[in-house]
């Protein structure tokens, strides 16, 4: 049994920590050929800068990237106080805006009045929409298209807080198990998830995936009204944020004891998921992981039945790049972190899912869960 | 007192109102000489349709409008039972995209070789970017900019339910006016605040403000830890969803007997957002409601202490168009909804605001929040 995590405090990312990663991403943009980076509020923001304005809305927040400048954050007045209290501030000019006034004229003299930037994805088109407008020699890409590997690879400090969000997930599975199924609604044990989540040290819950049964078989299922009933197969999906960075696992448990097909289709899933976290080092390709995984789960006849990607990246997001899926060619780099989860979903019948959060090393993939992955039995 | 407010469940909007909302939207979009609107998840798709996608993401989900032609809902494969369970489904085609597939190929058809178009505001950028790319002989424009008052006019269901989050918010400031403040830090009435918000039927809150003391004096602030201490003024303002239509409304009270000036300046704010709720009436510009409130601030002498706009709109989100704002011409037209909240804010020491929420009825505003206004003294 994981037991209750130890307490977890990191130290916190400093205004150095937060330059280097401007600086990097500065560097990465003209590598690519890109004249800078504009970044909205969201994870890249936080990422990039350790500030989350309180929402994100109509009213302006803009960093700007480029080569050879000082970053510089556009930013409402009356939130200046707030980005001024960011950890990576330090770092960064501040021009703020008053509500009335043009928030892209003021953009304008930090962009420049031509060239081609990456634009983060989550942008507003009305912010992209302004600039174009107010600068209309400027073409934009998206960032994770221009860029898409600049948060791939996480370094010692990333790596400690996704194994401590791991570790909570792990202890929530152990938890879960424990609790009773039968008779419950999904509903109910996802909302027991999620407090366990919270009870563990995440600040935030992302999902809590309960298919019991048929609903299974739907890999986008989260947990709805049915009633759970001895005999089910369950899929069990959770993760969310712990100090800002991810955790995200997937076991699939039974209720009473399973037949001879459940258990058959359960280990296929299982030994599917072990190749591919065993093939996991550096240099091999994203799709190299998911054929990996594709190949057992084809050669037991049931390639048809696995329906979607082997995994995606996590880090201050629970989804992000590098993806592994046919057609990613890119090759794993030491510090990359990702989810592998195959599947099986038989229509109308039962899904299994087993996923772990796994990181390369130089000597091959680590895995941040570490909990049984053998078909557990509960109430 | 406004106790517990009567349980309300309305009737469910149905396929028929979502369709006559996507036709009035066409058909705005082609008097203001648009070929068509696309909207993104968010607060304009759920007004239009009915549908929340449960994740607003990386995969594409766009509703195309276009005068003379049936809705078209784009979705991803994975979501499209989810899409077709929406209320509005009934009134739209669905045309569903798999991973790995372009989804702006399966948009382009949709919406045309060229043409331009409005989108809405929260569109991603990286949507955006991929339809201009698929499509280079589009244009588009920000939904806000191009139909600000699409969602503005609200019929009798959704005034019914702006009315009972109303109530709701009114029953939370009953009983907040209960609760100890002294001695207890913002962030602890803040959850105070929330929790009353959910026992009285809100879904979703937005926000908890309470600013005391000096904190009072920034209108941006939300809540921290400070702790209340006996002569403060105190800022509440409060507000979320009820049945998917918001609540917005501030009182500001005092711990223990407030002095001269104090009660000199709330008697103000009182005067000025009194004078302006009767100054609301069909015809009338929106920027009128703002000059009435700020004429009385300013006659007082503390004009330069109001530091923001008088109101703005209310629907299914707490914050959307019409705005009270100097330069808004808009008149006024029965259904409208929106805040009229003046304050004045002395920096350093203490802020006052009082807010209700006020529809346009033929004869003049009625309050959709009907609590005392005099300045309450709280323990």
């Amino acid at each position: 049994m994981t037991g209750t995590p130890a307490p977890f405090t990191p130290e916190p990312f400093t205004a150095a920590d937060y330059e280097a990663r401007m600086r990097r991403a500065a560097e990465a943009a003209a590598d690519a050929g890109l004249d800078g980076v504009l970044v909205a509020p969201g994870p890249d923001m936080v990422w990039l800068t350790g500030y989350a304005p309180p929402a994100d809305t109509e009213r302006l927040t803009l960093l700007v990237l480029a080569p050879g400048r000082d970053p510089a954050l556009v930013v409402p007045t009356l939130e200046a106080p707030d980005a001024a209290g960011a950890a990576g501030a330090p770092a960064l000019t501040l021009h703020d805006w008053t509500d009335g006034k043009d928030p892209y004229a003021a953009t304008a003299a930090l962009v420049g009045a031509s060239g081609r930037f990456g634009i983060s994805d989550n942008t507003w088109a009305l912010h992209l929409l302004g600039l174009r407008r107010t600068l209309p020699h400027t073409d934009y890409v998206p960032l994770t298209e221009a860029l898409p590997m600049l948060r791939a690879v996480k370094d010692a400090a990333e790596l400690e807080r996704l194994a401590a969000a791991g570790a909570a997930a792990d202890a929530t599975y152990e938890e879960i198990r424990t609790v009773r199924f039968a008779g419950r609604r999904e509903t109910d044990v996802a909302a027991d998830l999620a407090d366990l989540l919270r009870r563990f040290g995440h600040s935030q819950v992302d999902f809590t995936v309960v298919g019991s049964g048929p609903n299974g078989a739907n890999p986008h299922h989260e947990a709805g009204e049915r009633v759970i009933e001895r005999g089910d197969m369950v899929v069990l999906d959770f993760g969310g944020l712990l100090h800002g960075y991810g955790s995200d696992t997937s076991r699939t448990v039974h209720v009473g004891e399973p037949d001879a097909e459940e258990r058959e289709v359960h280990d296929i899933v299982r030994r599917a998921q072990e190749e591919a976290c065993r093939a996991v080092r550096p240099g091999i390709a994203c799709q190299d992981v998911d054929r990996v995984a594709r190949a057992v789960i084809t050669d037991a006849g049931y390639g048809e039945y696995f329906i979607h990607r082997t995994g995606h990246g996590i880090g201050v997001t629970t989804h992000e790049p590098p993806y592994m899926i046919e057609g990613e060619e890119q090759p794993l780099v030491p510090g990359m972190c990702f989810s592998v989860e195959p599947g099986i979903y038989l229509p109308g019948r039962f899904g299994v899912r087993i996923e772990d959060i796994v990181t390369v090393t130089e000597g091959g993939g680590r895995r941040l869960n570490t909990t049984s992955r053998e078909l557990v039995i509960v109430d």
